[in-house]
């Protein structure tokens, strides 16, 4: 039994649905026919410019809408796009997920959306995930490395969202960031993600500090990444189950946070050069420690 | 003898200049005087947002400045932002660099930058640095493993400029890329690049195949990052003088830029993700082949 009928199973035994209405005889190419929702021309509708979450782009909506967790607001669609993305709704659809999407203009999907957004003529209103305890997602099982990437005060939505992409490819196990001082959701840190915004477990916390205690009592070295420590992270040796720490591009990491680490290591590079792209620094030591 | 004493040296012996005209008596805090331009009110001056090459922001400027080779046509600065870089122009100033800084408001520099900028209250009005030749930069000399990388259509500057960062960083001796498909030195390039595209050389050639057959007759291995690839980058193992393919993130190496590779590598990255950043790709790549 492959992997979706076993979830269809799960589900209870359903009959696929379509995401649009089609008439018969209607095939992809000539253009399924859409269900407006309520009829409507949805370009009427009063739209409030940054209300709400909306996601953006393809790899972020099609990854928030197999999320059964992403709540589904609105679905807006081009025309065109419709016809894209037809194959991936009528998949999702088939999951147990209604979907309706409304069917408007390019227009009125960047009206919505911060300026120069690539959306790629799909856009979803949503709701941030729901919280996460720490202890959920950093309990180490079996014999398996687990490995944890905290961030540091890290604003930067595209840093943040490039390196929840890195850690989603490596396998971290989830990130954890402060409540304050780190960026929400957004659309603009969801495209930066490309849709792993949904599959890697995002932990906030009110006290970093604790939460560093927390994962050492669970079993993890706390590697703070810092450009000025002695350590260079080739040399470093701590076997399984690892925390990387990273901090702000400039500032690093703050005293307290060094104060919870069991060792700082740093990058090998030039003395001439003065730091890496936090995002890309994260992608180095994620790669180094991955068990991928 | 000190560096910056050999250097002055070698330009003859001179009088150290103040960047800007100061009353005695009057201290940094206490605000040194601007020399403005011909005493103009630069606010006056006609501006063409987009005309020319402006850099921004404190490490590109200050890069720039301190680079022989780059062109200064006007220097803007904040009254505030003269106060803070005052001990750098003085610095660069006597590396026989004649600054004329010009005093104007945050506004005016915005005027000039596309929108968002963060300019730092600094801004340089410059030209592209001239052409240099592969040979010139990539000839292997000596025992030390040399690095090249070699970016196949990646258009964003954000992505080229956090790249050109990570090749400084990693000690690569230049960067190579087609004419057409690359983005032009600018000004949001070259803050991602934080400085560094003053450092690493940066050739354009007009035919990448070629380019790839003359780094194999200089003694290269060419490695291009493929996501499809066989070879995993922990296996591979060419010995020293490595050239680094990258292609565009979705499309990746043309057929005709893998035909003259020496293989293909690719990341050890969970199935479930189609691939990272490709600027968090080459960062790990450079990381991986570099001798730092």
């Amino acid at each position: 039994m492959s992997k979706k009928d076993q979830k269809a199973q799960r589900h209870g035994t359903r009959r696929p649905k379509k995401p649009f209405k089609s008439e018969p005889g209607t095939s992809r190419s000539s253009g399924a026919k859409p269900r407006h929702r309520s009829g409507q021309n949805t370009e009427a509708k009063p739209i409030e410019k940054g209300g709400g979450l909306w996601l953006f782009g393809k790899h972020p909506v099609l990854a928030a809408l197999r999320n059964p967790k992403r709540p589904i607001k609105r679905l807006l669609v081009t025309k065109k796009s419709a016809d894209h993305y037809l194959a991936d709704f009528t998949d999702i659809n088939q999951n147990n997920r209604d979907l309706t999407p409304e069917i408007t203009s390019a227009d009125v999907i960047e009206s919505l959306l911060p300026e120069d957004c690539i959306h790629q003529g799909i856009a979803l209103l949503t709701a941030p995930l729901p919280a996460i305890d720490l202890e959920d997602c950093c309990t180490i099982e079996g014999d398996d490395s687990h490995l944890i990437l905290i961030l540091d005060q890290i604003t930067d939505p595209h840093n943040v969202g490039a390196i929840i992409r890195s850690a989603a490819a490596f396998g971290a196990r989830a990130i954890i960031s402060p409540d304050r001082h780190s960026p929400p959701e957004s659309g603009t840190l969801a495209k930066s993600a490309s849709g792993t915004l949904e599959v890697v477990p995002w932990v906030r916390v009110t006290n970093l500090s604790r939460a560093l205690d927390q994962l050492a009592e669970l079993g993890y070295w706390r590697l703070g990444m810092d450009g000025q420590a002695g350590l260079s992270i080739k040399q470093a040796d701590f076997g399984k189950n690892i925390a990387l720490i990273m901090g702000a591009e400039g500032r690093g990491l703050r005293k307290g946070t060094q104060d919870h680490c069991d060792a700082l290591i740093k990058l090998p590079i030039q003395r001439t050069v003065e730091s890496l792209n936090v995002s890309n620094a994260a992608a180095i030591a994620l790669y180094e420690f991955s068990a991928v």
